[in-house]
């Protein structure tokens, strides 16, 4: 590596983030956040999403925007692949919770990022969703994540920012360990 | 209820599914499904990932259409809110997927569908992802699912219609079991 006069910037503002985390040192009730979704059932096993408001640092915070997402199941399911499958969407998130760590981690240890990507792939029997065998989970049988990095690093430096993302991922946290989910009918 | 003349219909081709599960008793290897997503990191914590083709029925498919996501984190986090955040993907793919299978398993008892809609909301103490405290875990704390649904049903067999999808539900046992997710460098 070269010494440079530019300084590293991976668009990550990680003096924010240790002045938030100080600030909820002082306040942890703050840290008490709720993530939310809305969803519509619209036909068959097409549903649509929508994620807007959350709850945190002590009061009701709002997107920028509204986002909404379609979920479906494929045309090989017999259904109309209105949008991507339920778990398309946890790949989703676990690839940008790690990415999103990959780069803040990155930011802290002054290293700059040229390119990442990421290749995620979760196997299933889907023997289990269709209820032939009780021997097999309904869920992935595993998941297996790629990643490509071009930064001014070394191969180690690179392998343990990756290390580190994972360690501090909410979304890796919750497939690698069991959550509660409580379902109603209201 | 009374009696109709109008067949049930919620959209989904049950009989197609049941012959699906026919076919793979048959040939159990082609069961085994890969589902993927190809992430692209973009600047601070912002990427995006598409879904396009995954592996089942023993080859290759693909998608009706390329799907993309952007992910981000919000402004409050000094982010720039470009997307939905990692973990509320999660919440979408909870109940996308516990939706289908309400619609599916309401075909199957035939019982009619007028409306249904799932909040979803997932507790988290952000002290886990930044750090502040190992006994803080990264992932919610806790996931509350909370369906409306009008149907030709009692509450009863509204509530055992939930009760069906949760027990057949991918992304159900994916956020309520462990799954092993391996991640690495090429």
């Amino acid at each position: 590596m070269t010494s440079t006069e530019t300084p590293v910037n991976n668009g990550v503002n990680v003096e924010a983030l240790l002045g938030a985390r100080a600030a909820l040192t002082e306040a942890p009730e703050a840290a008490k956040f709720e993530w939310r979704d809305t969803c519509e059932w619209l036909n068959g096993t097409h549903s649509n999403s929508t994620v807007e408001g959350f709850f945190g640092l002590g009061g009701e915070q709002k997107h920028r925007t509204k986002y909404t997402f379609d979920a479906d199941h494929p045309e090989i399911f017999a259904s109309e692949d209105n949008g991507a499958t339920p778990v398309e969407y946890i790949l989703v998130g676990l690839a940008g919770c790690l990415t999103a760590g990959v780069a803040a981690v990155a930011q802290h240890r002054q290293i700059q990022l040229r390119s990442v990507s990421a290749t995620v792939e979760g196997a299933m029997d889907v023997r289990g969703i269709l209820g032939m065998d009780t021997d097999v989970r309904n869920g992935f049988s595993g998941i297996k994540v790629s990643y490509k990095i071009d930064a001014d690093a070394t191969p180690a430096e690179i392998k343990a920012l990756v290390a580190q993302s994972q360690k501090r991922s909410a979304v890796y946290d919750i497939i690698t360990n069991p959550t509660d989910v409580r379902v109603e009918v209201v």
